[in-house]
């Protein structure tokens, strides 16, 4: 790193970032700007495969801050639970192979979905009792608790940690029935603080207004795995997953934020996961810079 | 009412449903329909004045179940406090006037949003302690705090109850920073439980994992002044303000949100307000008929 260029040793490049990017291309990019750390998903690890991708990572310097993602976990019926199950325990065995105690768990919505962002089946008079179970959002979120339960005691064999992900309430119908952290907090509690955890991230926690109450719990219970920073910004995108932005683009106030989790005890990356068709469409090297700039005008200062 | 039709004495028409009905021909299709009670906008209210709008709901023997709205207070300059504060006197007095004793309030949002929907001022890297100002989300709920305390004694004097509205989080930038149904009944605490509370509306706070126990901590301490009802769809529509459907085309698991409301102790007015260009698009009685058979399978059997 130059001298007097600023410290971003604890900055983490989630792939989804850049996601046109190959693993190696992701990685290299990373590197170069002086990045300590990347954020990995499955998809471009599966691509070279768990060990490669360790390679790749250690050969340039770099840390994995996290393994996005395990969960998906709310099916009622016995196939989709034994699926889910033998998903997760493959991404638990991937985490620890591409060298990160960190699996971030969305864990997925509800039974009346068909698929993210679609429409619930048709209203009808008749069938109540399926219509009502299908958007049980209790029992849902029972199973979701059921689920991590059978997940824990391989998770902890493989020195691997549960990470739940809270996602903003916009989707709690289809991608993720945990819809705030003190709700994940609850759901890890049963669990030891070391292989059930949580994340915050800004994107999908920052209205909340429990939020600097709920971040000093989660590093009193030794629960706070990662923290991911990306901006909410209006107005949304037509595909709302992907109405995220670079720090200081929209509404979000990072400097407040970062300042409650680093007074929980917060020592790891920083991880930066932007899903955004603009910035997709933008050069590696200028997101990459451009993620450094902001990390280092809007979260460094405070850490 | 024909023997052995169902009960719609509790059901109330929110004008904002049939958007393009005036006052007087949505308050003539919810009495047709058998509906008890309508709840009225501003703008409606005004194009015929406060004491003729009375006069049109009493005429045709309906109650006024609440009038939409007051709040946006979150301003931060004087100029802008004494304009929210004098609006909001009016609001009062016209609530007093058309018959309801409950006047829900939309609170506002950042001041670092130029208006519903739309993005955040340009990323900068200078004027940083303004910019972190206006993305103050702490100190922006402690200005509404200290305006829902500068109203209570006009609203006491008048016997109307400012009722908080807790809007989904995806509106916290730009149209409410009260988030939760927790948050409201936090700020409506210093208050009388006459004079400040809240509405539980299932668009806004279905996904809340602690819906049912504040549902019952609002009906315990006396605020549960309205339940709205309407539809949480997918695909979100492009204004996500009028992303509502009618109750069943969506993800809301309505019987048990009713018997939680139930349970509290709630024996007011239901209110149906959906904003959806679709339904404003349908002929009026089509749409009260509509909301009425939805109402009667999914809420009245739960009541």
């Amino acid at each position: 790193m130059t001298s007097g260029a600023p410290d971003l040793s604890r900055l983490s490049l989630n792939t989804a970032t850049t996601k046109l990017l190959t693993l190696a291309e992701a990685v290299d990019g990373a590197a170069r700007a002086g990045y300590g750390a990347v954020g990995l998903w499955r998809d471009r690890v599966q691509e070279v495969g768990a060990d490669k991708a360790a390679k790749i990572v250690a050969d340039a310097g770099l840390r994995v801050s996290s393994l996005c993602r395990g969960g998906f976990l709310t099916a009622s019926d016995p196939a989709g639970i034994a699926s889910a199950l033998a998903d997760n325990k493959a991404a638990i065995v991937e985490a620890a192979t591409v060298g990160t105690s960190e699996l971030v768990f969305v864990v997925g919505g509800l039974d009346a979905n068909p698929g993210p962002g679609l429409p619930a089946r048709r209203y009808s008079a008749d069938a109540t009792a399926e219509r009502d179970a299908a958007k049980d959002l209790v029992a849902t979120r029972a199973r979701v608790a059921d689920r991590i339960a059978d997940l824990v005691p391989f998770a902890a064999e493989h020195g691997v940690r549960i990470v739940l992900e809270a996602l903003h309430p916009i989707f709690a119908a289809d991608r993720a029935v945990i819809s705030t952290l003190g709700q994940a907090l609850d759901l890890a509690a049963p669990h030891p603080g070391d292989v059930v955890g949580v994340v915050v991230d800004t994107y999908h926690v920052w209205w909340d207004p429990a939020l600097e109450s709920l971040i000093k719990r989660a590093g009193a219970e030794g629960r706070l795995a990662s923290y991911q920073v990306c901006d909410w910004i209006l107005p949304l995108a037509a595909d709302p997953l992907l109405s995220r932005g670079y720090m200081g683009d929209g509404y979000i106030d990072f400097p407040t934020i970062t300042r409650w989790v680093t007074t929980a005890g917060y020592t790891g990356d920083i991880e930066v996961e932007i899903f955004n068709q603009q910035i997709w469409d933008t050069a590696g090297d200028t997101v990459i810079r451009t993620v450094a700039e902001r990390y280092t005008a809007l979260v460094l200062p405070h850490l």
